[in-house]
């Protein structure tokens, strides 16, 4: 086999254990029907996740996102250079963001964000909010008090020892 | 007063809060220097979050996911209807997201990603990404195994118990 073949091997067995983390969960009645897993360099898995949203009361607790927990807690840090993450769907906004908060160093993705809006989820609609200007979005956003909140970034500019991120 | 100072009177004294959140944590080296509150229909504030993506090494763990994820928590449920979210700075898409995700009815913010990127924060980067068809962005995004992945939105659709969200 050529490298590259092994390669795709080793991605359609990652993305295979993504998408039995999603339909354990999904049977499990943990949430919907996505799971993620993150694979470091050497290609060990460091991070699984299914969703949880229903069953942890909690709308962040995307498949993609607690993968990301766990390997970065596993691991020890805030980021994972080198390390893909595989989901069983592409990833909506609020999880590609952390994808790339985490500076993972690719993505490899099963179903659609199509796919998963005819089954009922608002991955592409809050894809089509996030390309709007503020003042036409669906959830009114107002800006306040903009140089006391700025001056956040004044301070932390000025601290000796603060860890950037 | 007029109901609507009032209400700008009650916007500013949340913002303040979620201000001296970001201060109080970005000061405890929590993390980076932004804060947020989520105050409920009857101005209670349900949660309260400041950043803290270095010292939980949590790369999602930023103040309006955290303010959410309290909210939720506390109030037992994964969806904020009627919830207002305040934060010391305009959302990056994760947390952006993660508000269409609760559903959360209004957003107030300080600060813009313009002076978060001036701070070294990459949310306008990430925004100009988010942006960006799949094949032009910095992370490699490849999809594998359309078909397989796509059975789990069939096996969901067929569940009689599902629990949407």
């Amino acid at each position: 086999m050529t490298g590259s073949t092994e390669a795709s091997a080793d991605a359609a067995r990652f993305l295979q254990q993504a998408i039995d983390a999603g339909r354990e969960g999904m049977r499990a009645h943990r949430g919907g029907p996505f799971g993620a897993i993150v694979v470091g360099p050497d290609g060990t898995v460091a991070g699984v996740g299914c969703n949880r949203v229903t069953s942890s009361n909690d709308p962040t607790a995307h498949a993609e996102v607690l993968a990301i927990r766990e390997a970065c807690t596993a691991i020890g840090t805030f980021l994972l250079d080198g390390f893909t993450l595989y989901t069983s769907c592409e990833p909506c906004p609020m999880c590609l963001a952390a994808a790339y908060w985490a500076r993972v160093e690719a993505i490899v993705y099963g179903a659609t964000r199509a796919e998963a809006a005819a089954a009922g989820f608002d991955d592409a609609f809050i894809y089509e909010e996030i390309g709007q200007p503020l003042e036409a979005r669906r959830i009114p956003m107002r800006q306040l008090m903009g140089e006391p909140a700025a001056t956040l970034f004044d301070e932390w500019r000025a601290m000796g020892d603060r860890t950037p991120y």
